[in-house]
């Protein structure tokens, strides 16, 4: 059998550095809309956009052309922003061919119809299995080569060993998993938690609240994710827990940051600014809040961020408000 | 009904933190061997050798005498380091009124006989309902009244809803569970990864190593607790989880820096006399894998660490060993 080609369609950090990675595996495409960034992953192999000057693999060749990127494909994955999804994948429809796997790197819902992007995907482009591959991977240390891990889940176990051996290396490690909708909701929504962490980090607030927040929230999210079908155990692995202490400790993490500014009195238009676009958890505090009441979970800590940045809640009066409420048993327990 | 007055012993700094914390509930004797620290405590309320000079609550009292101690106790906490307790129990054991509940704040096993220190105080002091009280607690913090939260576990909830209301505040929040063992075998057996942890940070892997480090630390501690007799679900929440998140990634945390300066390469001996004493993961890395051995549980990053700490292995060698393995499915899998 020929070895299959890899196509990641956008040309963010993310994307970016499983193309890199792939890239070291197989024949791998990426597809990115700006022409600049087409021609200096072309020719200086690096996304300055995104990823300044660090070098990425040389054999990666990139493309602006949907249809060509799309109908070489063995292997698609699907980096572009939640909002663009269906899109993209509605102008891919025409040229992929049959089976062909998607793999979703996506973090966040579809806007306005909360769908998760692997139901967007079915709908779109019916009949081709559909993964997600998630896990502590800030794409900037993927590309410089540390090691990390991830969690590639795929409804069928032997599909999803066969793309470990394109999507990973020897310095980052994808495991498998069955449980696609665990691993893409924990992506999907632990950016609100950051935000949380960083009003604790922002306040000064110390290690040991650092870690029950994070620990405490992991809670939350596992609550909701198995209330929307995933699995409890996925929520303690390298999507879940792996990738909530990463975005709430690293200081490369742009939600954690949006909270530590918000606690500090800037305004979220300010931040914007400073940032240069949008953190997702802002986005998605108030889906958060949607799918909590939809599935009847109650959610403390992700209430507090949606007050603060949805409502005006200034953030001091966040922690009071955590705080407010007498702990009761850890697992059968009601209040945060 | 009266109050119940808590006796804990110890001076060190958790036991004093945890005192410091009942004494705005309830009478609080503290009972620590040095009568140095036993008068400065009662006189300037401070223990300037374990927590410099921050202001402990005026009304904790404290004494050498080990009778006064515990004769006067409707609850009796135990902080003494782990190769201490047996001999302070059975000292202790002529003096204390029956049905009276003990709380071991201890982190370790009973060194030689890898006893958990609860069967240690079933052995020692039997008829006495025991319990465990562990979480992301770095004392200082505790004192200085930054926010934290911890778990409470005792075979008797309702027993564990009495002692919560004494040993909490607003600022300290204690949970309850029923799973001592669970508890229990985190808090003993964590600091081993927070070793392996700090090695990542010496050899500076970055925070995606960092968080798949934790995660797959947790994993394997969950491992070897469920076979102990633990509850998994236990391992997710404050004392697994979140304990462990402290202790990795606090730059408090005295095993986290053993790792450190060991891939800095400095030996045993430099590290020990640096810090003034020996970490417990370092005594401890030994235990684990024994512990591994007798309940038939595989674990990676653990033996790395032991091969570091007792078998001279260097530590840039651990995470090639780690990495020789494919990774396999997350939870089914039988490698690292």
């Amino acid at each position: 059998m020929r070895q299959p080609k890899v196509t990641v369609l956008g040309g963010g950090s993310w994307g970016t550095a499983v193309a890199s990675v792939a890239t070291r595996n197989t024949e791998t495409l990426l597809w990115a809309r700006d022409a600049d960034t087409v021609t200096e992953l072309n020719e200086r192999h690096t996304n300055s956009r995104y990823l300044d000057d660090l070098p990425l693999h040389p054999r990666l060749r990139a493309t602006a052309d949907l249809q060509e990127a799309v109908e070489t494909a063995d292997v698609l994955v699907l980096g572009v922003p939640s909002h663009a999804c269906r899109a993209v994948l509605t102008e891919a429809a025409d040229h992929l061919r049959p089976w062909v796997p998607i793999v979703s790197l996506v973090k966040g819902l579809e806007q306005g119809t909360r769908s998760r992007i692997t139901d967007v995907v079915s709908e779109v482009l019916p009949g081709h299995p559909v993964g997600v591959l998630n896990g502590p991977n800030i794409a900037r240390e993927i590309v410089q080569g540390y090691a990390a891990a991830a969690t590639l889940a795929m409804p069928d176990h032997h599909l999803a060993q066969s793309l470990q051996r394109l999507l990973s290396s020897k310095l980052y490690r994808v495991y498998t998993s069955t449980d696609v909708t665990g691993v893409e909701v924990a992506g999907a929504l632990k950016n609100v938690f950051a935000i949380a962490t960083g009003f604790g980090d922002g306040l000064e607030a110390g290690d040991n609240t650092r870690a029950m927040v994070i620990t405490r929230s992991l809670r939350e999210l596992s609550r909701l994710g198995v209330a929307m079908g995933g699995q409890e155990r996925t929520f303690s692995g390298l999507s879940g827990m792996g990738d909530l202490i990463a975005t709430c400790t690293s200081p490369h993490s742009r939600n954690r940051r949006v909270g530590v500014r918000l606690a500090q009195g800037r305004t979220l238009e300010e931040i914007a600014a400073e940032l240069k676009q949008v953190a997702e958890g802002v986005k998605s505090s108030s889906v958060v809040m949607e799918l909590a009441d939809h599935h009847g979970v109650d959610m403390r800590i992700a209430h507090e961020v949606d007050a603060v940045i949805n409502h005006g809640q200034p953030v001091e009066h966040t922690y009071r408000g955590l705080l407010r409420e007498a702990p009761s048993h850890e697992f059968h327990g009601d209040a945060w």
